[in-house]
């Protein structure tokens, strides 16, 4: 494994680093983001997973989310990973925000020309985790997931999909239901081609539907001011699936709120909680 | 007063928002961002004001900081200017990322082509204040005022010339002794033309050795890993200038820390704590 230190930098007595390696999984250069906490000095930690939203990158979260000094105080390694591969030479893949570079998905793609790089779903659950487990202290045996809009819908669907894996799943603002939205259509369409059966198994409700369940609570803020509330995210879906699947689920809508990282950061601490505690970390 | 509002976002339980104004000092549209803390909506809290460094802009610090937490739960009001005018048709403005648009230097050019309009010394002491105090619930009487780098020198600069306007002031990072070091020496041949006396009005040791002093401590923060630590900041001139000078100075060198937002987001706490005790927030 050549795992390439792109920088390093102290941050709330840990290390901030971003890095970069070859990945078979995209055949593409990835890059990620690892914050370890002070007390990763002295022995693997519990490991959180961030995945971004459209058009963010691996710095996005780490930039704006306030989050490293939460994981400083429960102890716990933050992994945020890229939103899609870069530079994978896929004809169209720079032509839109919504698809294509920045908006992987978080699904591996089956149609052409996406099936050979775009596999954002194994690179986030397999070979990302490997990377982290062979070259920081953590303790993969704990691990959790949370995400933003297209990183919420990526943590409830690996979620869901891994139950054994993560002890703690949570979201902000996720796109609920991607097969009934315009961001979700657009990119189903695109990456598995229509493939109704593939794409139940990138949708939370679907997965719901058809008997995923997490042993946890799903933890789920969303501002009611979001201006992609109606369209696109549909908290309502996600209520409703969960209810009929007898799916826990604490689900905050708050007044006033968009959907931008003032709103992310704002609650960042609840989250933290939420996956310290599932993490007895 | 016209204000432009840009975009406000809930945050905190406040509002964080971005505003443009024509102004007067600096001949073009400025901006600048605002934290109002919850308790603002029912009176008016004290204004700590934060200048960023080179190549920022408002919104740097607003972004990178964390500190929007902490002024709702010290109830103080953030305001953050951007870094020099911009668009003010200058020739050769845009050519350096040390001089020009992005590194206005919080000082009034003299020099020309700079004077009509690279004029931040103004700005963030006249202009800025009188419009917050007209649009916010500012209690303009308990100012604080701080910064990071050439943000830290402006800040410093700024509380020594006006000790009665400012109840506190703290740095990270500043550049100690603008007149000793590559990007001062450059800021003052071009917007001061080599006239010494009005360069030594905006130089942190010089102001001292002039005989300026703040009533408080200056807080200043400094990362002993900073890449610009021996050429550009020389934190031992400060040290030596308060020494010889009688100012109180609480100067941390702390280990590891290098320039970027990393370390001013780490120590961000221990300056609002700073600010609040001082304002009696």
């Amino acid at each position: 494994m050549t795992l390439k230190i792109l920088s390093e930098h102290a941050c709330f007595d840990g290390v901030q680093g971003f890095y970069e390696h070859p990945s078979k999984v995209t055949g593409t250069t990835m890059r990620f983001g690892v914050y370890r906490p002070p007390q990763a000095k002295t022995g693997p930690v519990p490991v959180l997973t961030y995945l971004a939203g459209l058009t963010c990158t691996e710095e996005t979260f780490l930039i704006k989310g306030g989050a490293q000094r939460l994981a400083a105080q429960y102890k716990l390694i933050l992994v945020a990973p890229d939103t899609s591969p870069r530079g994978a030479g896929v004809a169209g893949e720079d032509t839109d925000w919504d698809f294509g570079t920045g908006a992987g998905f978080y699904l591996d793609a089956t149609a052409e020309p996406w099936s050979k790089a775009y596999r954002m779903y194994s690179y986030v659950t397999e070979e990302l985790p490997a990377v982290v487990a062979e070259n920081f202290p953590a303790d993969m045996k704990r691990q959790g997931i949370f995400g933003h809009s297209m990183g919420g819908h990526g943590a409830l669907t690996i979620a869901l999909k891994n139950p054994q894996r993560y002890a703690s799943v949570s979201a902000f603002a996720p796109i609920s239901a991607p097969l009934q939205c315009p961001w979700g259509q657009k990119a189903f369409a695109g990456y598995l081609g229509g493939d109704l059966q593939a794409a139940r198994r990138y949708d939370t409700v679907a997965l719901l539907e058809d008997g995923a369940r997490f042993g946890g609570t799903l933890l789920v803020d969303q501002g009611e001011a979001d201006q992609f509330l109606k369209v696109q995210l549909k908290p309502e879906l996600l209520e409703a699936a969960c209810r009929k699947a007898g799916q826990q689920l604490n689900l905050r809508l708050r007044p006033g709120y968009d959907h931008s990282y003032y709103f992310v950061s704002t609650f960042m601490a609840d989250h933290l909680a939420h996956h310290a505690a599932a993490l007895r970390a």
